[in-house]
């Protein structure tokens, strides 16, 4: 398995610094959880059922009508690779790793390319994968008519391999091409969410911006016979029930998110201004973490490491990625620990 | 997707009984949930990490060493037959249908057999699966001797077809014979639990006993590399934080358990007699539900469905299962039904 931020007691245990010592800044998730209410007993004890209030509540803060919930992105950047022959799969690098790692752990035809390559040479391609922004470089999917072309090009001739997996979905969906983009830091920016539509797949995530990253929830949009197909693939009850509980209710607090949203903006650039201060200049930035391309990028996450500081490290370009402090307290120590190391 | 017992809110709309006036006996897990305490914030927030006590709880309630925790039982049915390229693969019939149904999306070839048949024809297969004690028929499977002849036989030589998924865990795992048992139901009767070893993959349910089947937690004993070979294949973060809280503090509530045991054994004997008196004598039972043969079970399910009361229909072979009622007025409540309808 891929490594990842948010590995807080591993650093403990080898840096030697206590948990509840660290100050972790090594995820993209925000500090600030929606406040979750107790979760009521039925929540724990039933088999979760579709037919609560989730789906709708996530057509209304998404503003579109087909969605599938997932046990988080990761769950759909693992099934859609499987629900397609061997294909060839252009992937944007650097981004999250995740997705191309599933898309060659299922046996398709991976080439890593950066946004500007991906987006010219997309019709080499039966599969495009974009993150928007990206985690970690913040660069974004152009919108409009550029990604259009690329979308939705006519039907692929090569020879399709048949393999593993025999059901009907995968054989008819393998006769389109697909976009997909992954907003799973798009949610400061409501505006910029793309819409769905036919070979255009786009992943939610619920855990960054709503501070809910234990609750493993997400959802997919896109087509509707891709989403049966992910769906039947998924399998029933892939969300805890207590996360159905809560994640209704989160996308239904719309006062917490107008503010959260202003809140999150002003955190990310006090980070920056502060990392730019220290001589760490952000490359790009979302509104919840600040990302430093910087060649002693090694050195400089073990020094903050040995202060107790966890933040991201990226090595293919060197690079580190910096979370939101949860507060003032927290932004102060790290502008300390920057001035002891001088980047 | 498969039908499933839980549909509570299915039933309420087609038979315009509003949700909370419903005896719901169509499930198979407990009545009497684990009362899980206030969850942390934390657990919400932060991405779930594997350095919790979860493993080890689970090692000190399963009584044995390897183990990997699932998003509920169906998480791992789903998974195992994408380990394997095609196979032969005998499966107990009835039984869950999730087994059987999983093994053929895979594309392996698929026979359905009574226990008896797949005992006596498990050279025939790759793979068996077996349910100890079995959903919805209480059959259990001889332990000892004959099991273990059927387990670990010599490989198969038959030629392999190298299908989907190349990864090398794959092909190492195809060389082996495997016997499945799915033990969700055996928690009342650990002393029963088998022990994995080589070729031998047992599956645990948190769901049933517990009362949590809203949790989706499950746990694989089998031997080390099947399970680095599942856990890859599920990937990180597949149990929710919550969860991982809420599980841990289950499976070493020793006391809880003990107390739970004897409530149980005693409340289904109870539901047993029940039945019983009013003319369904079952035709087999676990501690957590009653199962009867019956040539008119559409009917009675029917029947038990305008007095709001949910069980269990199959039809291959028709019969009703029921699951244990709530309390001593639910009880009366079915048994008055019972005299209603005249099984």
């Amino acid at each position: 398995m891929l490594e990842h931020g948010g590995r807080l007691a591993r650093a403990a245990a080898a840096y030697g610094i206590p948990r509840e010592a660290w100050l972790d800044l090594s995820t993209g998730v925000s500090p600030h959880s929606w406040p979750v209410p107790p979760v009521p007993t039925e929540a724990w004890h039933r088999l979760p059922e579709d037919e609560d209030d989730l789906l709708d509540a996530a057509r209304a803060y998404y503003g579109c009508e087909h969605l599938l919930p997932v046990a988080g992105t990761q769950a759909a950047i693992q099934a859609l690779p499987r629900l397609r022959l061997r294909s060839r799969v252009g992937v944007l690098s650097p981004g999250y790793a995740e997705h191309a790692y599933a898309w060659r752990e299922a046996g398709h035809d991976v080439t890593l390319l950066p946004m500007h390559e991906l987006l010219a040479r997309a019709d080499e391609f039966d599969v495009t994968v974009f993150i928007s922004p990206n985690n970690p470089t913040s660069e974004r999917v152009p919108v409009g008519a550029t990604l259009g072309a690329t979308a939705l090009g006519e039907n692929t001739t090569r020879p399709a391999v048949l393999c593993h997996d025999r059901s009907r979905p995968r054989s008819l969906l393998q006769e389109q091409r697909w976009v997909i983009v992954d907003e799973a830091f798009g949610d400061t920016w409501p505006a910029l969410f793309l819409q769905p539509r036919e070979g255009l797949i786009l992943l939610r995530s619920v855990g960054k911006f709503f501070g809910l990253a234990g609750a493993r929830a997400g959802f997919v949009a896109a087509w509707p016979a891709l989403l049966d197909a992910l769906q039947e693939r998924l399998g029933p009850w892939s969300l805890s029930g207590p996360t159905r509980y809560a994640v209704t209710r989160a996308l239904r607090d719309t006062t917490w998110q107008a503010t959260m949203r202003d809140r999150l903006r002003g955190e990310s650039a006090s980070l920056a201004t502060t990392l730019a201060t220290a001589g760490l200049l952000p490359t790009g930035g979302t509104d919840l973490f600040q990302y430093c391309l910087h060649p002693a990028a090694a050195r400089l996450h073990h020094a903050l490491a040995q202060r107790g500081i966890l933040v991201r490290l990226f090595t293919d370009p060197a690079a580190l990625r910096f979370g939101l402090p949860p507060d003032a307290a927290g932004l102060a120590r790290l502008a300390q620990a920057l001035t002891e190391i001088s980047p």
